[in-house]
């Protein structure tokens, strides 16, 4: 079942290794079918050189397993939990790419220093607070979805404007409207990542770029205004 | 019309990933024939991968597309004041070089501190001003020239002897007698940008290499009394 | 004799370039057959491009040559001292991998400062004492074997949840189960390194990670209670 | 003539761009013949895509072009005058390599830190004082070469156990036995420039390794007590 979704989750997650997000197995690529209620994900714990598109695990909203010889990755509740919050998005990715991870580490937020910024993420990238000791010991993966979720709702986030976070002491999440655009922003995500540290390094005084900048770039790719690309 | 142009403009756009100055399409070269007052420049948004030398768009002086089946570059307002400005440059590039990025989003130029800068680069590669709302709100990528154009008219530059500069909170534009020798100094800018945020980190009171070195440098590659290369 | 444990050697030693941990030669793998009481380990100062499986040398407990023409690694006594004290491990790795040699350079334990590092190390990845004027003057390798073995008594460590080490002004060991876990984990330790030094720019008062969120990620994997993979 | 070393020369030309040492042309590599007091140099500002084995240029002690249909590298004089000097040397390598034009650019001898460095250079690599207006002016490139000579007698340094050396405000210049060997000793180098400033990022408070382990490192690689490798 899903068979082009499989695949397109299956590409989506090779995209991981080849823009050098990943090292060994971690990170992970799901897609959703809405209709169907569906959610197809990367095996946990399987390596991406012998991985088929047949491999992708099959789920339902409770994660339980609906098709699929491998258990879903350990992540698959937070991916689920970012679909029932985050209802126009289509592909979740999880990476520990090297910088996005260090500001992770750092627990800071990504500030919009810059229109690369603004072209894809509209506002400074959020962090999420430390997890209580009790999110953390039960239902870890799901409350990790759910401390985004908090994140956005208290800072009054659109999941479409700004397509990724990052859980402090751990990693970046992102997500779009398919597994392809998902990987995409994880892309987009580490390439800030590393501009935003070497630019503080140059100049520590740099907070932030002009509001009406990150108002120009942004729209002028996205939304009804928008005259970047072809369409 | 202006094939070789075409594919020259084609070839040197290839080199932006080749040289990985660029990630996904943040990037764009033009050429420009002065004699029958045309440019040709990439398309936007267009792959990299998939694209070809017939995809190029020609464009007039008022960036009226004369010939393709494409939208220019957005950046195409930009270049035509270059061009309009900088009267012996033949192409012009525009990427998000992650250092060179890093920059212009510090705000700062990026000194001279060494010969490799001497070889290519005149003095400090200047940053622009910030710009006005006004200048943002409309007319936003012709005042990005003029912005650029203004920088040198203050500082008393030679587009010439500084073949580039620095956006500030955007990226670098460089430039050079043709659209592959504009894309040899978007190289050269990358790596001086990167061995001079090192630089200072290793000795953050460095500030100018001498002044006599720097003409040594610059007079024995460019001028009447170049002894560099085989000419 | 020991043919498998000996392509197995070669292969984690190949590794080294493969993952970019080494240069030149920079690095070496070895292997042991507890029941024999021998170990494979990569001859001293040959090339990696010209290096086969029969090349790798059989030595005794006491490092006496058992079988190869080659001389071994120099750092052999370090691997002995290792095997003989970490009774559970079946594979050592040396390498001198940039961001894990700055740490051992500067002398500093490594903080556990995310997940990433939570998945695979227990814990701040420690770093021996300087070794004494006479320690390296005589039987040095087999003193910085003593040295590792004293810094993880005197620290409480378990070798198997903290699977390396960082000695100080010199460079990293790792190990693991076999050779190929060893290498495993070296790759790990160099990206851990990597990303410490960057959280710390980004952020200086960064200590470490949370207990309870170490415990977390560190027994998902390993242990009785581990959930992650396909076991 | 000299086809052997014009081999030997052009093949060590290669590993540059192979080891990543330089952009474009900024580079060059020589070998001597003593007994017939001839250098062979690669030729200046030519590519090392198209350049072939005899395109390597020939040259007498005063730098006068014996054989070659090209222009010598504009720093053939520093190289002679390297050679006049330092005459147990074989092979002299000119880079702009980014780590360790970092270093020249910040004025800094890169201290010994570590056993990677001991290895390779007996003590910190050094940086040469400012070149003044007059020695700039005229005979830049041999006065390029005198204020080296000048660094090493007046630091009392051995070529043979220092091989490489930092140009203020420049770039490194590394020699050894033969032209491969002062490659070797130039990627070494440059590796060791990155450690360095990683090392210090995190740990401002180190100067120097123990001067009993320096010893130990390269006194265990070089000299007749020596036991690294198969010899």
């Amino acid at each position: 079942m899903l068979e082009q979704l499989k695949k397109e989750v299956y590409e989506a997650n090779l995209l991981l290794p080849k823009y050098q997000l990943i090292t060994f197995t971690w990170g992970n690529v799901s897609g959703i079918d809405r209709e169907r209620g569906l959610i197809v994900i990367k095996p946990s714990g399987v390596n991406y050189q012998s991985m088929q598109a047949e491999d992708m695990v099959v789920c339902d909203w409770q994660g339980k397993v609906v098709e699929g010889r491998y258990k879903p990755s350990s992540d698959l509740m937070t991916h689920l939990e970012l679909y029932r919050h985050f209802t126009t998005i289509g592909g979740v990715v999880h990476t520990h790419s090297q910088n996005a991870t260090a500001w992770c580490q750092a627990g800071k937020a990504i500030p919009a220093l810059g229109t690369t910024h603004g072209d894809y993420f509209y506002g400074p990238i959020p962090c999420t607070r430390l997890m209580s000791e009790a999110e953390i010991r039960s239902d870890y993966e799901l409350n990790t979805g759910k401390v985004i979720v908090e994140t956005f709702e208290t800072l009054q986030l659109d999941a479409a404007q700004m397509p990724g976070v990052l859980v402090q002491s751990h990693g970046p999440f992102t997500w779009g409207e398919n597994p392809g655009d998902a990987v995409h922003n994880a892309v987009v995500l580490e390439e800030l990542a590393e501009m935003a540290w070497k630019t503080r390094l140059i100049n520590s005084e740099v907070s932030s770029m002009q509001q009406t900048l990150l108002d120009k770039h942004y729209l002028r790719k996205h939304g009804p205004g928008a005259y970047y690309g072809q369409k």
